[in-house]
């Protein structure tokens, strides 16, 4: 019998969090679901976080993933956009730790290496092969593809590699 | 009867978060705890930025602040601090937030004047003055001084301002 294991990928921003849930079993992957999380610009920050977090925390209480993958998105902007992205990962990879799951972390160019074969596949292709991969999903925002994505590379690293991409990181 | 309201101040950071209560009777100011959480760097960042919320989350439950005030500190450095600094700040401003209070934001400049009267006061003359206004304040870290700063910073701009600082921005 094979087991299976849900996972969810997400794709962080303060503005609009991209998630993503599938089940993998062996070689093969199942769409579950997949959304965006929007935060209102009028509101604080603290209270936009606030708001990200609860949300987070009710889509695990909800699926009940084993594992979660989070973008690691760079940013070559100004340090004030580097510092709201921060923000939002800090509560992408603060959800599930708090739930007691696994966070891995996958950088833009291997998730685009999984899914696309390529760490210079645009953003459209990514999509496309995610919908070829993942036949089942609507994906309706951006957003939600590259969660999805993250999803779908964390799949792979851990069929192959078992248990090296457990999030373990110093800094 | 002068009211008293509790301010917990958080200058926040991934490897060091110092956080400082205090009380604020009309214009006296009266030290009540100070003190730095420390995160392991040898753990992962989700691992450490859960030890970070738990930790705030804990202070919040035992000193019961009214209201939170965090230091919006800038760095120079390069993305990939900037972006950690941004795990920790979000940290910061999420677990007030979730235990309902006001989370108020000052730049580093604003605080270095309310409390030395210049934004271009060295790190050892907030650290003096902050003594010299907190009495009481035994002072381990320049971490929790720097928050028992933002506090003091905060105590002004609410006596001054009567919740201007609110911590409504966008982004």
């Amino acid at each position: 019998m094979i087991h299976t294991t849900r996972l969810l990928g997400i794709d962080p921003g303060l503005r609009f969090t991209g998630w993503g849930v599938l089940d993998v079993s062996g070689n093969h992957l199942k769409h579950v679901a997949d959304g965006v999380i929007a935060t209102d610009a009028t509101q604080s920050v603290p209270e936009r976080l606030r708001c990200l977090h609860e949300s987070l925390t009710a889509l695990i209480e909800e699926y009940q993933p084993a594992e979660a993958a989070v973008e690691e998105t760079y940013v070559n902007r100004n340090g004030s956009s580097t510092l709201k992205l921060g923000y939002a990962r800090g509560i992408a990879l603060l959800a599930p730790a708090l739930a007691g799951l696994n966070v891995a972390e996958y950088g833009a160019m291997s998730v685009k290496r999984a899914v696309a074969g390529t760490g210079a596949a645009t953003k459209e292709q990514v999509e496309m092969m995610v919908r070829r991969i993942l036949p089942g999903a609507v994906v309706k925002r951006a957003d939600a593809s590259d969660a999805l994505a993250v999803a779908i590379c964390h799949a792979h690293h851990r069929a192959s590699q078992q248990r090296v991409a457990t999030g373990r990181r110093s800094a």
